[in-house]
């Protein structure tokens, strides 16, 4: 192998692992290197193949005049046990509840380290479902929101609580906040780009739904449709929530009167499991 | 070279740009590829070689039996100035005028694609300070400020424009806007980690600087310090802002009299001319 192959190798590789889940172009790749394409497809074989290997992740090439290369990650499940392993640490701290019985948290959901593997689980888990946007109310869900959208390659559309004079005109919706009883809106600036998304609601913490449902009713009247739910905390009471399907990260139990107080839910083991599968911790490894 | 040199150029490579500014273990890597250090070195000597070339990024490595090593990426010239292109562009269009005479921009600012790279902008503009964390106000400049602090490797400390239940005690500003001349208000839960943090103040917009100004006093309380703000967008009038020092991605010129009315700030220009310098578009170019 020549210097050059092997600088074009860590290039690609970088560049790619850079760039994930976008269509970057052979001809513009081959141009910048100042190679043929036929060299640029064995380099990228190459990258794939090794790729494969490590489960760094997925190389797909398209050949032919419009051919391009699209790197999809695969989710990093020694990150993502460690970063929970470190919010059920953090979360069963006793300075962690308020007098009135909240979890403090904002200091950790807004720590990029602390939250971006979780918006990689719950992109990984929504993955298939063909999402064109990630929508949340503000504002504590607003990273893990950011998080999971730039893993799937789009954009956030936020719900605000209150309607702002620079978002123009605006749809409100009231309603009854399932746990606390009390009159919540949200609203939705008109300019919005939302007619016909398939979009999944993403927020910090459920605990009745009643903030997703409303959330849900909202975007229908934009003709947007909900097609999932991702939350990073739900609590285990009440049983029956007002959506039917939504996935947490972290199951609280309050009442601790049963069991620990913070649990990992089972659909996030079995995806770390995955991706686990088959890593022998890399290519030199047994 | 052998392929499993090659396998472990590009999973090096691959884990590296991931794990960006993050100190890794070179005793962890050798295990993780059943390689003994020395050669585990020239692995990462000649990754560094193909990333100085390419301008990738750069590749510390502190030898000894604490040893580690670090990846910095090099700013992305090339997306921070398609993404400026694509902002002048879209902030152009008449329809995002609202008739109040506000920019409607809500659905970029929470795009990741169209915010991540003026994220690493900023964090390249204040990478040299020691900055501790990123401090913004809810809402519209969390994204910038959530892609800022993750190249910086830092968290964002949130102030909130009211106190809520679940932040438990919290100190609170009310400030006269610099702009509207209206009363505002802005609170920081006592939990926050804020005493003696050295912080850049992140926002998407700024007119007269009275919200840079307010968070700043009230992270004095904190005994915080501001060392630094950005924004995405600052007004050209009023000339004086109540801030003395702060750099704007872009300039907007709300009268339209003279000049083009959005423009790229000099300072950017300049990063971005220094991000090219030396790199012929990747290892095979001239």
């Amino acid at each position: 192998m020549t210097n050059q192959r092997y600088q074009r190798l860590v290039w690609l590789t970088g560049h790619l692992t850079t760039h994930p889940d976008q269509q970057l172009s052979l001809t513009e790749l081959s141009r910048k290197f100042g190679v043929a394409k036929s060299t640029l497809s064995d380099d990228l074989l190459m990258v794939k193949t090794a790729m494969d290997e490590t489960r760094l992740g997925t190389v797909d090439t398209q050949v032919g005049s419009q051919g391009g290369v699209v790197f999809s990650p695969q989710l990093d499940g020694e990150a993502v046990e460690k970063t929970l392993e470190f919010w059920l640490h953090a979360l069963s701290e006793p300075d962690r509840r308020t007098p009135e019985g909240f979890l403090y948290m904002t200091d950790l959901l807004f720590d990029p380290k602390r939250i971006d593997p979780l918006g990689q689980l719950l992109a990984e888990n929504f993955r298939h479902m063909a999402v064109d946007g990630v929508a949340t109310v503000e504002t504590k869900g607003i990273p893990l929101a950011m998080a999971t959208a730039e893993r799937l390659g789009v954009g956030v559309m936020l719900l605000r609580r209150d309607s702002r004079l620079s978002d123009g005109s605006a749809l409100s919706l009231n309603y009854l906040s399932g746990s606390s009883h009390r009159i919540q809106s949200m609203s939705l600036s008109r300019r919005m780009p939302a007619r016909g998304a398939r979009l999944i609601f993403v927020d910090d913490f459920m605990k009745a739904g009643g903030t997703a449902r409303a959330a849900q009713d909202l975007l229908t009247e934009f003709d947007a449709r909900v097609i999932g739910v991702g939350v990073l905390i739900s609590t285990r009471e009440p049983e029956h929530k007002l959506i039917e399907d939504y996935v947490a990260c972290l199951q609280w139990n309050e009442s601790e009167k049963s069991g620990p107080p913070l649990q990992v839910s089972g659909w996030v083991n079995e995806l770390v499991r995955r991706s686990h599968l088959g890593f022998g911790g890399g290519p030199g490894g047994t």
